[in-house]
């Protein structure tokens, strides 16, 4: 970690240019885009985190972030509860809620196992998963692995599916292929190997 | 302008995709990466607004963003008095500055001339300017414009230049060239004929 910054404009660089996909350049262009416009666009960011931060709890059933809490999806009487899919982050919920095709419940790991990193079993939410199963109001049928299509992703898909061997629920996981749109030409040899033996 | 939304983590992702360089994907990334962490990041980014919102302003004399007012270089006694360089923003003062060869003073113009953009000379500080020059502590004897190497910057630089006439000042611009590390392959065919006909 950097020193803090006495000077405030510095210090708002700095913290500017710690955020994701934020590099010194655009950091230096969003402070700038702020302070020409103190009352107005500076202001507004402020109270948005401020309200943010005041209104959003993590959903204490899935981990999802809202402002209810359990969260909009747990307690909506429309999502299917025989279903519930288990994914990395919250973000990964937003990308499937966009895609309008699924309707069940969600359950977020907070990551993946990985050596590399030392994320371990206990700092996912696996032990929760597991209890939200065995609960007594559990309808589950199926887990859906949502999982990146990574070494890490995979190994712990692999430990989930052995964690729930002996609950009464399918485990299944994304097809894998060619993505929509896809060139064969610029595909890596693993996803077109995959398609391959994949294919109906 | 879109409508603003109504819950809280929505209407975050919206304002924090209206900054510069930050697109919805980024905006989605910035705001789960500070709901991760709400006492921390969330708490340090309100912090550090609220911080410059308070304490920087803009400088009255040549338009730089600074805690103090005038600005740390106006008020410098280090500073060589009888240069002064035309700049179209703060972003381009710090730009100059990293390079440590420019000890004299500033003066914002605060944009550019553009007939496209409905931009005026009364929406630039060129009146500003001229007045810093008129004023009786005034010591300047070189105009530095260093503006975009652009039609419209150019066009501007034109107009300084015309304003500055009767003005007791030398007027010079920034040297137009081959880039440090430009290959020519890689060079507009304007740059290598500036390049070509300022050849030394």
């Amino acid at each position: 970690m950097s020193v803090e910054s006495t000077n405030p404009l510095d210090h708002l660089i700095q913290i500017l240019g710690r955020l994701p996909s934020v590099g010194s350049r655009s950091a230096r262009r969003i402070a700038l885009h702020l302070l020409e416009d103190k009352q107005g666009r500076m202001r507004s960011l402020g109270h948005a985190l401020e309200r943010a931060a005041d209104e959003i709890e993590k959903c204490p059933d899935c981990g999802n972030l809202d402002t209810l809490s359990p969260c909009r999806i747990c307690q909506s009487e429309k999502r299917d509860r025989t279903q519930m899919c288990v994914v990395c982050g919250v973000g990964d919920i937003w990308a499937i809620e966009r895609t309008k095709t699924y309707y069940g419940l969600y359950h977020i790991l907070g990551g993946v196992l990985s050596a590399l990193d030392g994320v371990g079993p206990h700092d996912l939410t696996i032990d929760k998963l597991v209890r939200r199963l065995e609960h007594q109001d559990n309808q589950v049928q199926e887990i859906i692995l949502a999982l990146p299509a990574t070494v890490d992703g995979q190994s712990t898909a692999h430990y989930i599916s052995d964690a729930l061997h002996d609950k009464n629920v399918t485990v299944t996981k994304l097809a894998r292929g060619v993505p929509m749109g896809g060139e064969l030409d610029y595909l890596d040899d693993g996803t077109i190997a995959t398609a391959f033996q994949s294919r109906r």
